[in-house]
């Protein structure tokens, strides 16, 4: 633990105005960093493949991880919250941050090969949805992610924050050609299944997932799945619902289907 | 439809300073009123038994309500997003506004004998999540929701916004002691069923819910349901989860839950 007192110090570069820290880089003003805040988050990003650069908190917060804030895996800066706030550019209250690298994506084929059950997403660009949708993944035991075309990326700090850290610990992949891409699947056995509120769709119970190698095909909440990705599935299936209802959150529905294959 | 163009307008009062005008009334600031915002659930509140007191909007979004705006139950104030924005304090990018008065809530013994799936909520303060279940339950065909102690209020502007209006048109009652007010569901013939991660508890496929009268009782996200309302309750019954996950954001379980139940 090293104590800052000067917000300019350059050994906080890597926190300095944190809402476009994590932007790709190839983005104005983004590093590519991935940024993980609160305790519990931070301990994911220490646990997770993510190459930790360093961490910056309060000292309660600070001392709040691993072994009393011991052994951490690179150099954790404390100063106080205004301190931070300054910094970051805006007030936080979770009280510890750290930053890490970035990895390379899974492997599309090694995480087909290695998974049993995989939630495939098309046009999925909410970043609080997507991680809203890993955090049910992690909890209703989904192996990994593969995202399709339109996927906003689930490394935004706002992403990481809402999954509780789960992109972190969720693999994904890239599948940049969907309908394409769903032939891997079936040549590893996978049964995929496209979720979509269209009345001829079979209901999610009577499908007979349980228990299979299921990819579930999820669409962007407003218009859904293209008819292309639900051609290409080998079934559609949906979750029966009251009429005069909107659509569900899609990290919702999501997680209705993750129950149902279970 | 009136032309207004002055912020000061005296008929606008219904929208000044929305920040504060959906608290209740014993609260400071609080008028009661109940804010509708956006096309979609601006229509929600004009099919709600709640009595619409004024609209207000931009024209384009004002003739997207029912009849092309012909034949709105109460005057609708027509104005740029200019004066909405000063009007209301803040920049709203829904185009339309309502504002209705409240109307007392359902009676819970009315609400319990008519139904056959209820919510039953205890300590959910959130008001994001509390609309989000409000939408879920819409979905899934939950036909009202029993809020015990320590929930917060359904009709805050924040909670009718992401419940997409659906608070609106669910149903919903006061039970002000919780273990006590399960008697009446009990003695209306529901299964009490208190949904929890408990290791002990039952499967929730495997607790045989499907099809019968059944209450789901659902706690707060971080600490979850009491151990009394545990106790009072029927059966405990869990959403099996991944190890090493936090509990699943309390809309999301409940969804689950309806899911599972319908």
């Amino acid at each position: 633990m090293i104590e800052i007192d000067d917000p300019a110090d350059p050994r906080l570069d890597d926190f300095r105005d944190l809402s476009t820290a994590d932007r790709r880089p190839d983005r104005p003003g983004g590093r590519g960093l991935v940024i993980a805040e609160g305790v519990v988050v931070v301990e994911r990003l220490l646990a997770s493949p993510y190459p930790v650069r360093a961490l910056l908190g309060v000292r309660r917060r600070v001392e709040a991880l691993g072994d009393g804030g011991r052994d951490l895996p690179a150099p954790a800066y404390v100063t106080s919250a205004e301190v931070m706030a300054e910094v970051v550019g805006f007030h936080l209250n979770r009280g510890v941050l750290a930053a890490a690298d970035r990895a390379p994506r899974a492997d599309l084929a090694d995480l087909v090969a290695s998974s049993r059950r995989l939630a495939v997403l098309e046009g999925v660009g909410d970043h609080e949805n997507l991680g809203s949708l890993f955090r049910n993944a992690a909890a209703l035991g989904i192996d990994g992610v593969v995202l399709g075309p339109g996927c906003s990326d689930p490394l935004y700090r706002r992403s990481v924050r809402v999954s509780m850290g789960h992109v972190l610990r969720v693999p994904f992949a890239s599948m940049p050609d969907l309908p394409a891409g769903l032939e891997l699947l079936r040549a590893n056995g996978f049964t995929t299944a496209a979720l979509t509120p269209r009345a001829d769709a079979v209901g999610l119970a009577d499908a007979g997932l349980r228990g299979r190698r299921v990819a579930v095909l999820l669409g962007s909440e407003g218009p859904g799945l293209t008819d292309l990705a639900i051609g290409a599935a080998d079934l559609a299936v949906r979750i029966p619902m009251a009429g005069g209802v909107d659509s569900l959150n899609v990290a919702t529905a999501a997680a209705i289907a993750f129950y149902a294959i279970a």
